[in-house]
């Protein structure tokens, strides 16, 4: 049976060429037609979504879904029996990879060498090893928001032998890890060395890290945020590195982006800035239309859709 | 029964003071009179090693044995039944953890970002994402030089999936990856993505890496130097990096040390230096003196050293 298919997902124009070719027996509908379309791919406007009558499925090209994340959406998906699914398993390998590499970098003092070399070139050998780290055994580190993005980076740090404790809205008990709610952060933060902030966006994580937890931390500890930049009161993270409570924090999220080039975070101490780019890896576009490709064979035979959130 | 044990070993004050006490009943001979001791500890002269006549044991403080690895040496050591251990458990973790942060480093374009942020502070967003990488199944990682370090650097990247091989004078087929000899490294250059160079030093590992096998490799793989800057003909690898054939270096060792603020290593593209500091952890004296106290208990019973060399 063909399917009518929207799509605004960016692509590469090799990838996007690839899919069109790929999804036949069914077909692509043209973007002023959302209305005929059963199945929306890329990033659809919401209303967009609720006023259509024949869609069935939307799938989102990003892992996170935090304009859809809202009670009037969901009770409208569940009621029509619309499915959402996202691209989380595209998603989750790169940015695991980038918090292991954010944590391994502050470990081994990557950036402070790395503005040496920019700048003096001195040979800093005694400095750079004491200020060393390791990850392991003695580290404790809490994953704030805790999915696929989570579990991944909890199984590339098994072998460093790091306590890892996640922390979500709704703890399944079905986590890899020791994993609790929302409510129980302040009481972890204390003994957290490293603090991974991958909270979704929206209004009931807005400010989440504010001055009060960032006063709660251990000094010396670390933070990282690769969830959303709207989850943080700048302000008091700002405050935080300036007064070195925080040894360091890395930042692959902010408010807004772009950054402001005169903004105070990218110069604040020991503050490493990524572009929004924990995501990003060469091959993103032909792992969108694989995972796509997979999901669109699922729908057709009527299987259980995977990265399915509604 | 007392043992007179002579050492430099370069400790933090708190871990010296911790050192000398824990070693009774044995105990410290003064600088000056090697010959009275039985063991040494730290970094003692080849040449007083060899004069002495009471020596039954050394223990360096480094994972390295360089200076040691002669024949003339060896065979003294073995037929007057002098043992040699190093402090590979104490450097193993740390040097892994420092390679693997440089591959994640290049993995995910952190040089590239910080580099941005001490400079124009522009938020590259799609170029950065472009560039990105991930460590998977796709990807060759060969580990030239494989002891202790390579061992734990394969461990740390297993759940990345990456095929690691390793290549070492004498593969001994325990080893926890596919293990080839040296004389096999050309063949294997042109398949690997990231060359990690853990060589030790000496004459017979003296520029190694020269044109020749910088030439064999696949344009845009990466090469990572933590075993000693000798191993490299420098002038080799700028041309390899200034005509793009590799993608990136990340060298903790270079030739000589300190690399002198002029030396065009510095400046050159995608190059990445740290001072020597893949084996620094701040916990490292504490490390050390925890390892050499084993290994006393070990001496005085009789029982078999940890990390012995001859």
């Amino acid at each position: 049976m063909t399917r009518r298919i929207w799509s605004n997902a960016k692509l590469s124009p090799v990838e996007g060429e690839r899919f069109a070719e790929q999804l036949a027996p069914h077909e692509l509908v043209a973007a002023a037609r959302f209305e005929d379309a059963e199945i929306a791919v890329g990033q659809p406007e919401v209303e967009s979504c609720l006023a259509s009558k024949r869609l069935a499925w939307v799938h989102l090209t990003s892992a996170g879904w935090d304009r859809f994340d809202q009670p009037r959406v969901q009770r409208a998906f569940v009621e029509r029996g619309v499915a959402l699914t996202t691209s989380a398993a595209v998603y989750s390998e790169p940015c695991a990879q980038h918090v292991v590499g954010f944590m391994l970098a502050e470990a081994r003092q990557l950036p402070r060498s790395l503005r040496r070399q920019l700048t003096e070139r001195g040979w800093a050998h005694r400095e750079v090893r004491a200020a060393s780290t390791l990850l392991g055994p003695q580290t404790t580190v809490v994953l704030v928001g805790f999915g696929k993005i989570a579990a991944r980076i909890a199984a590339l740090l098994a072998p460093f032998g790091a306590r890892v404790i996640g922390v979500r809205r709704a703890p399944s008990g079905a986590e890899p890890v020791p994993t609790v709610a929302m409510a129980e952060l302040p009481r972890l933060l204390p003994e957290a060395d490293h603090v991974v902030d991958i909270l979704p966006g929206g209004p009931h994580t807005q400010h989440v890290f504010d001055a009060t937890l960032f006063g709660l931390l251990k000094p010396g500890a670390v933070f990282y945020n690769i969830g959303r930049g709207s989850t943080v009161e700048q302000g008091a993270l700002l405050s935080a590195l300036e007064s070195g409570r925080l040894r360091a924090a890395y930042l692959d999220v902010t408010e807004p982006e772009p950054l402001p080039p005169e903004h105070p975070l990218w110069r604040a101490p020991n503050c490493t800035i990524t572009p929004h780019a924990a995501g990003g890896h060469v091959d993103e576009s032909a792992r969108l239309v694989a995972h796509l490709l997979q999901n669109l064979t699922r729908f057709a035979a009527g299987n259980a859709l995977l990265d399915r959130v509604i």
